[in-house]
């Protein structure tokens, strides 16, 4: 059981919201997340759980406080984990001088490149020790695990799911940075975490990772209209195409929401049916 | 009609959150709001709106961001607006040294002492202006308006409707400080915004309100019992025994929440039961 220490709680719907600290193997730091209890999980013989990942410069603080989750995941009694988006206190050079890069923006990769290598390794992180904590301190089943995220946190839930399909039942994204080696938040981070070769980038693509797929796990995937990043970063549409050209449209729904924008107002409209989406694939009882 | 500005704006469960600044003739500063405007409300003849009053430190966003209002508001077509906590700008002498003081702590009363007489009148600014530009700038019903708030918030509610029983058909209120005359938030801000009068307090005081009132507007309070505050500022308790002395029962329920503390996480715990509340005293249609 890993050594898991509290650092605040508050009763919520019933159930809690606890923040944690712990020692973590992977990024060699200390690292912090907030998890959601609802009060209907004590009564699961087989407790569901979903991983949510946060975007650029969020903490594991934003979708706790600001996603409106409680009601959806309390009616099926989901436990809710949201890890930090990146080791922290580690003041490498040049780590905190840009929102895209650095603290705040660990693109759930695993960095080959010094300095990052050391403790940029947010994959592993997730994948082994997020998952492993949720089995043993808060008695999560292993075959009842969903992954989420936003943005930078849409495309670390897709790959990870792309690349576990035995660990992650189902997986959603809202906004998620689905192809990060053709735009510009991709190539920054990935050139420096990465270096140059682009066979190491393809491990860490979406598009990719589906290109080489025989199969997908069940995929819901949401993208605002008016989201000032889409043409840019996202493109959602190369995703789309690629999940029509490989078959995969029985196991992947994207809805292009009309008028909606990056923020969380777009999360909080949705974030039901998101939860709706991974009830059905992850709560047995 | 008031000549409001808009700042920002998202879509948000159909409707959309937005946010203004305009010119106040009350505290003869800029102030700022934002609204939550569902998608129902448009089909409203008589549209109902709820007035949110946030509380020490807090701002127009807290309330619109960490609430999780939005689907209960949507489902009854309730508009939400929730202005600052007072005026900014100002840089008064002391005004930023304390966070229960000055900026982020306007009480919601009119200041007749110097130097705060000229700008912290924010009892008339959401009584007069904020009222107002629902009825003007947003096609509220003036008999479908309700108010509700938390803390410092939940105090100006109370004693807005209190002193005000035709414009606000009901209200309620998270952890208020209910009696600001017998606790040191309330005693440090009432002297040195009001001067050593207690006649002057006492007409912020929901209590000694209650005690003057023949008859109060349907009220709902929410009270965590593990609220830090609880014993020191709320005192919840001289309120409950208040309204059972005057024989108010019938329009007044106070909930004393088991294990709940003063955070958000308690009032997105229970912000539908007040919606719902507040629907049945304000949606006619």
């Amino acid at each position: 059981m890993a050594t898991i220490e509290l650092i605040k709680k508050a009763k919520c719907f019933g159930g809690s919201v606890e923040y944690y600290t712990h020692s973590s193997v992977s990024t060699k730091t200390p690292m912090t997340f907030s998890v959601f209890i609802p009060e209907s999980a004590a009564s699961k013989a087989h407790k569901p759980a979903m991983i949510w990942l946060s975007g650029l410069t969020c903490t594991e603080e934003n979708f706790m406080t600001k996603a409106g989750v409680f009601p959806w995941a309390s009616a099926h009694g989901i436990t809710v984990i949201c890890p930090d988006t990146s080791p922290r206190g580690t003041d490498l050079p040049g780590e905190h001088e840009s929102y895209d890069f650095g603290s705040g923006a660990g693109f759930y990769l695993n960095a080959t490149e010094s300095p990052w290598s050391e403790n940029y390794r947010m994959y592993d992180y997730v994948v082994n020790e997020v998952t492993e904590i949720l089995y043993t301190n808060f008695s999560i089943s292993k075959d009842n695990l969903a992954i989420s995220g936003h943005s930078m946190g849409g495309h670390g839930a897709l790959i990870m799911a792309l690349k576990n399909k035995d660990k992650f039942k189902s997986v959603s994204a809202f906004s998620p940075i689905i192809n990060p080696m053709n735009c510009p938040w991709g190539q920054k981070a990935f050139s420096l975490y990465l270096g140059d070769n682009k066979a190491d980038w393809e491990q860490y693509d979406s598009l990719m990772l589906v290109e080489k797929s025989t199969s997908i796990p069940p995929m819901l995937i949401d993208q605002g209209l008016a989201d000032d990043f889409l043409a840019e970063q996202l493109k959602t549409e190369v995703f789309t195409k690629k999940i029509i050209d490989k078959g995969f449209n029985d196991s992947c729904t994207i809805r292009m929401q009309e008028g909606y924008d990056h923020s969380y107002f777009f999360i909080a409209s949705f974030i039901k049916d998101h939860i709706d989406f991974h009830a059905a694939h992850i709560c047995r009882d």
